[in-house]
């Protein structure tokens, strides 16, 4: 037996359910996991909102990262084996699959066999948090040594792994938080500067930082009003990269300061990586290098059982917590 | 003595005055012709309203593209010689020079020297026709054979030069116009295709000539509310160059589909290849080559003389022409 998370309509935490769905048996390249730990992705909030980029099909499951123990294996599933540890990595639908429940199927080609020394707890702090950076930052060698990389948003989830990212390629890391609070938690982790938005004028201390040269590269999950300042931060041939929709205001182009500068604007989603097992590879190796040298490290904010998942979403939309929201099952 | 047109203040095209300036004397690498053809540019009309992206410092000259014959020579110039057909590329800041006037200076390096078959005319309808689709389209090998390129505002001046580099890199021209009444222009050109926004669905239209793929590059001067549009007619990883604001219209980037496709958008200007003596030098021989064979042909939509610019910039606004406007002088 295995009950899992579902929601039968769109709206807040309160319309998530708990369902019993027996044992769920895994197809050809399937693979069924006892899940440990499930890390909680804004993506999952969107979608139980019915305003992710996908429409989800009702009732729904939901969840893209889980950590467990494979439970059993369908046909042509050679990597992994029952009794591994493994963890999902986001690379599928959530209309076909969705992590959140105590046994779960996965597609073979999102399952990742965890190196020993990688808790439960950690390995579902890792996929999006630095795959999303990752892939963003390596892909056509974007990100040089010295190049300067703006991170609004930098106390999300995926803020703090672009910061650890860009430093481990040599970048400047310029982190953008609204508040003084999370300051000090930002330099800890290694940003060499925190612009507080709400204190300083964003394209004053972009200038200043860079001797008037302007950011080679932001990292951006807003959008909304503050685009057109990041646009007024970045260099005349530089990029924007954009990865998210947080804000609920219209991102308005501004078109005359973009062809003048000519400026790139990127759409960016980590699916092109996750989803080639090559680039797939690649990216684990980067991570699991870095987080067993040190280089990387977890943050992980809250923690909830498994039956406090409205709890746990609440707290992952008021945009208070520093870091990864786990929930243990 | 020389006269030249000038404006006090920003508005409409009555704005312009002539002012009689003497005779220029050319500096260190500038060069002082005697115009014989203006070509009109969009950019000069928003110049001189004050919409342009550079502010003009009052009074202001005016002009990127003049053809005529070299009357002296300053310091430093040696690649053209008293007496030489040239022609005026856009790669200075008209707060320095304006080429709207009967004896001009111009840099050096904005100076080309004309072969001797091509008219003033001509020479004064090609280089932002061709030169900022052909760098648009090559730089980075972007534009491939058999690419799909999307071109709205397919009769302005570049929209037409638009379509005619986009066939002869091998691409499918796809020509975008509101009203059917230049349609026949636009075949005659070469475009594969003509969608006639007011009376189809581009999107529609798009899918059922890529058989449901996307255009793989839009070359977009507008902006405005058909930009999301065409984000949509566009395919995964496909990349829109924006080049020009001519909606008055806020252009709203559609972010989810944005970066759920992984668009990329581009703005762009012709300045990149035209302030870089190799990449002009390419450009030109693209041009010239191009024109000699009759794989390019200028299409010259409306003759003015010297002392008609503001009805010659009246019908450069009311934007019912096909082709260049030319002033004679």
């Amino acid at each position: 037996m295995s009950k899992v998370i579902t929601f039968a309509q769109h709206g807040g935490p309160e319309v998530f359910e708990y369902t019993e769905i027996g044992t769920p048996e895994p197809g050809v390249n399937e693979v069924r996991i006892r899940v440990k730990a499930i890390g909680l992705n804004r993506a999952e909030s969107m979608w139980r909102r019915g305003e992710y980029v996908e429409p989800a099909k009702l009732p729904a499951r939901v969840g893209y990262e889980a950590s467990g123990v494979v439970d059993a294996v369908g046909a042509n599933v050679t990597h992994v084996a029952v009794g591994d540890n493994v963890s999902t990595v986001p690379s599928f639908s959530m209309n076909d699959y969705g992590v959140y429940g105590e046994l779960v199927l996965a597609p073979a080609h999102a399952v990742v066999k965890s190196p020993a020394w990688l808790s439960h707890e950690d390995a579902v702090a890792i996929w999006n948090v630095f795959v999303t950076p990752y892939a963003a930052f390596t892909e056509n060698g974007r990100v040089k040594a010295g190049d300067v990389v703006l991170i609004p948003a930098a106390s999300s989830g995926v803020g703090i792994g672009a910061i650890q990212v860009a430093k481990r390629l040599g970048a400047t890391a310029v982190a953008l938080t609204r508040t003084r609070e999370k300051r000090d938690a930002l330099v800890a982790l290694g940003a060499d500067h925190v612009i507080v938005t709400d204190e300083e004028d964003l394209v004053e201390a972009v200038q200043r930082i860079t001797e008037g040269r302007g950011a080679d590269l932001v990292f951006d999950p807003v959008g909304g009003k503050t685009f057109a300042r990041l646009i007024d931060a970045t260099r005349p041939g530089g990029t924007i990269l954009l990865y998210g929709a947080l804000s609920p205001d219209d991102t308005v182009l501004p078109v005359l300061p973009l062809l003048y500068k000519r400026i790139t604007v990127h759409g960016y989603n980590l699916f092109s990586t996750t989803t080639d097992a090559q680039r797939q590879a690649d990216a684990a190796a980067f991570i699991f290098d870095g987080l067993q040298s040190g280089v990387l490290k977890t943050v992980i904010a809250r923690r909830f059982a498994f039956d406090q998942i409205a709890q746990a979403h609440a707290v992952l939309e008021r945009n208070e917590h520093f870091g990864r929201i786990v929930v243990s099952v």
